[in-house]
């Protein structure tokens, strides 16, 4: 499917007296700095607009959210324009499809490669490297100001998106997009301060313990680790508080497989796995009816612990064993 | 002192024949990628050049070292020109102070602000975020072309001594530059995989030891964790490993203080002191001889480690309850 142009999403936005954005659940700074941006821009040109959620923003992105966030369906009847941004399928906004629905006409802006394109006007740009820099053209195209505010929650969106800029989505474009945001006189180490830095305790000790069970096989190329309820319990901490520990495990030296086990509940083990340069994670999480890609992977088992670190290690080596033939 | 101007500095690199490049001890990515980068474009113009190092380049940046340095002081004998990069101060290459002044011209690029310019040609701008800003200019200024490799050296510079574009030094420029290395064919991803994911187990290890020993004080506000001896025998890690942990504990939420101290031996204490948004660790660092910024200090206490945590504790909270008033 063809993507409409920024001229044309431009001009329904314009068109549009009320307007209702929509985000994926579980949002990342990407989610909402794209969603508060775009909404801030509506405001600015006299629309009524709210970004809808389902759930809660996590502590260190709350500072993005000014007033243009609410959870009440209600709060605009039916929108002359439903609109979501970096998320390109109604599964991923469950609670909030129906409302989506009512709108007028809706907009998809989204930067994940999707299948089918539901909307009446669509925007998809897989090589984007955030729905940020598709939300800044945009807003360009509209002749709208970049105030400083916007500029900020841009910028939060494409930081987190990319790494820092260090994933390898990070592009010219990136780089070019990010400098203009200055000219709003963004402070980019405010934003950066209040994303990294506001790292709970409770967090980093879930981390500590993780890393104290630190495995490591084939010669240093397999790094495992995992995180029990029993740690959960210690901590204080929440479960979905181990992410990012994966990254820690491949950022060792000479490691090529980190696998990283949670255990969700005593029978069910979910597994996130990742390669650096050799070895393909697919083809480990597909024997346990997993996907992802040859990079970053990841499955679900249900066995035990113990259990599901031996077949997961023995799969490493044997994946690992393939390069060094 | 005013700056030469990049024109005056391309005109004696145009006109010497051979040219030893020298930069601080300690390399970090902005001292190695700046001189590397240098290196090569000076041999691309048929020029005898080299970096001249008196201390080994840390392994996560080995990569940027195809041939361009050396430790042998008679690689050339008494060169055209001598020129440092990334350090403003003959103090920061003691054992080689001496051939740099065997130069018959000097030149010294830094953005460090130093009080006393000591070479016969100087560039020094401290609002660059990194040398590699200021190399990439005379190189331009000279109108040599930045080719992949000169262009990853670069970004290796920048992106390090900006913290990844998250640090306040960061600016506009700074992303129009980096923009710009995209031209040259940069991959960017591969470079940081490169910097960040080589990590010695031993110093994951040792960050974990160290983490184990967090207090907290201050309602949170004040964070304090040390290294000892005994951590370094039993992980096998180098005491310089342990760089990264202050940052790692002022970012933790609602943590305004955080303090680190480092056994050097039974009674010399190194300590580091950053701030948050509250604090003024300098105020701290010089009750006990020590120097820095506000946001980031450190000072040497002879005593026992014991007896340094209850120091810098009481010192940090009396700071901290100065922002209470």
């Amino acid at each position: 499917m063809k993507n409409n142009s920024f001229e044309e999403i431009s001009e329904q936005l314009k068109a549009a007296r009320s307007i209702l954005l929509f985000t994926h659940i579980n949002m990342d700074g990407d989610a909402i700095g794209s969603a508060v941006a775009m909404c801030k821009v509506l405001r600015n040109m006299g629309k009524e607009c709210y970004v809808l959620l389902e759930d809660n923003i996590s502590d260190n992105l709350l500072f993005l959210d000014n007033g243009y966030c609410t959870k009440d369906q209600s709060i605009i009847d039916t929108p002359d324009v439903s609109m979501c941004l970096d998320c390109g399928d109604v599964g991923r906004f469950p609670k909030r499809e129906e409302k989506f629905m009512t709108g007028k006409v809706s907009i998809c802006v989204d930067h994940h490669a999707t299948t089918d394109p539901f909307c009446a006007y669509n925007y998809i740009d897989p090589g984007a490297a955030a729905t940020g820099e598709l939300v800044y053209k945009l807003i360009n195209t509209m002749g709208a100001t970049i105030d400083k505010e916007i500029g900020e929650a841009l910028f939060a969106a494409i930081t987190t998106d990319t790494g820092n800029f260090q994933y390898s989505n990070t592009t010219k474009e990136t780089h070019c997009i990010v400098a203009s945001l200055y000219d709003a006189g963004i402070d980019s180490n405010y934003v950066s301060v209040q994303i990294y830095e506001t790292v709970r305790m409770e967090k980093l000790m879930l981390k500590n313990r993780a890393l104290g069970t630190l495995t490591m096989a084939a010669d240093g190329k397999f790094a495992m680790a995992y995180v029990d309820q029993k740690m959960l319990a210690e901590t204080g901490a929440k479960m979905e508080e181990s992410e990012g520990i994966v990254s820690e495990l491949r950022s060792i030296a000479g490691v090529q497989i980190a696998a990283f086990l949670k255990e969700d509940s005593r029978k069910v083990i979910k597994v996130s796995l990742r390669a650096k340069t050799e070895g393909d994670v697919s083809a480990i999480s597909t024997q346990f009816n997993g996907g992802g890609h040859k990079k970053a992977a990841g499955c679900t088992m249900h066995c035990s612990l113990a259990e599901a670190m031996e077949q997961i290690k023995t799969a490493s080596l044997e994946n690992l064993a393939e390069y060094d033939k």
